[in-house]
């Protein structure tokens, strides 16, 4: 897939903009966007662990949900925008969907499963977005256990 | 974590309840439980690609989800029942939680990551049983195309 790098600009812009509407509400900082290499914005989401009491619903596993039922094509010509490094859980929906292309704005608070998605093919860009970085730290520093517990850890 | 083997007829059995609640819905048989090692049932759920028009709701995730938030350590003491081998999203979920055991109802119809979670020091038992078998042999038959998106391929 040849993705049109012009539209990274408005893919992590709003995945951005969903992190910071979870921060307002009290919850976890995390944004994500699907978008379709046509530049048609298929689904987005933030963290809803808090918001509604989610064990699932981390930013990507949102936009993928609320993108609802797609077929496999669209997903293999798509890029998902993450403010943070995806945990092994949104890394293996990325691998299930063969989303071939993962931008992601920082992995500096948390590093999750890049190294499998490279290892699958995985075209994985790490902006190390400093509004990314800043958001995800002020959050861990205010509320360590509700990060730790998104993470399964202690 | 040492867990009591006179559980898994439970866990399973009521794996099997969900798939067939899935089937009789005109969903995807697929079903889980996550049941802790003092014997409670933590959270059950299903397949809802088609019940919900949901891209996440498998087995294993509606399981985790319908189980609400949990501390790391309830996860570390319980075992996810699954009525066939979990995907890669739902395997990465299993490893985020860091959950020590996996009892699988059948892996004819479907392989997922039971490698990567055997690599991760996770217990896969799997049962190979044949009513999970049968149930999700006549889905595929019936719905292929239903089939084929829940797991992303054509």
């Amino acid at each position: 897939m040849t993705f049109p790098p012009n539209l990274d600009k408005l893919g992590i812009r709003k995945a951005i903009d969903e992190a910071s509407k979870s921060y307002s509400e009290g919850g976890i900082p995390i944004g994500s966007v699907l978008l379709h290499s046509d530049g048609t914005i298929l689904g987005s989401g933030h963290n809803e662990r808090i918001q509604k009491s989610s064990a699932t619903l981390h930013g990507e596993i949102s936009a993928l949900e609320n993108a609802g039922r797609l077929k496999p094509e669209v997903y293999r010509n798509s890029t998902i925008y993450t403010t943070l490094s995806p945990c092994s859980m949104c890394t293996g929906a990325i691998l299930l969907y063969k989303i071939p292309r993962v931008v992601i704005g920082e992995n500096v608070n948390y590093v999750g499963g890049e190294d499998l998605l490279k290892s699958r093919g995985v075209e994985v860009v790490v902006l190390d977005d400093e509004q990314c970085k800043g958001l995800m730290k002020r959050f861990i520093e205010e509320k360590p256990e509700e990060w730790n517990e998104d993470i399964g850890e202690f």
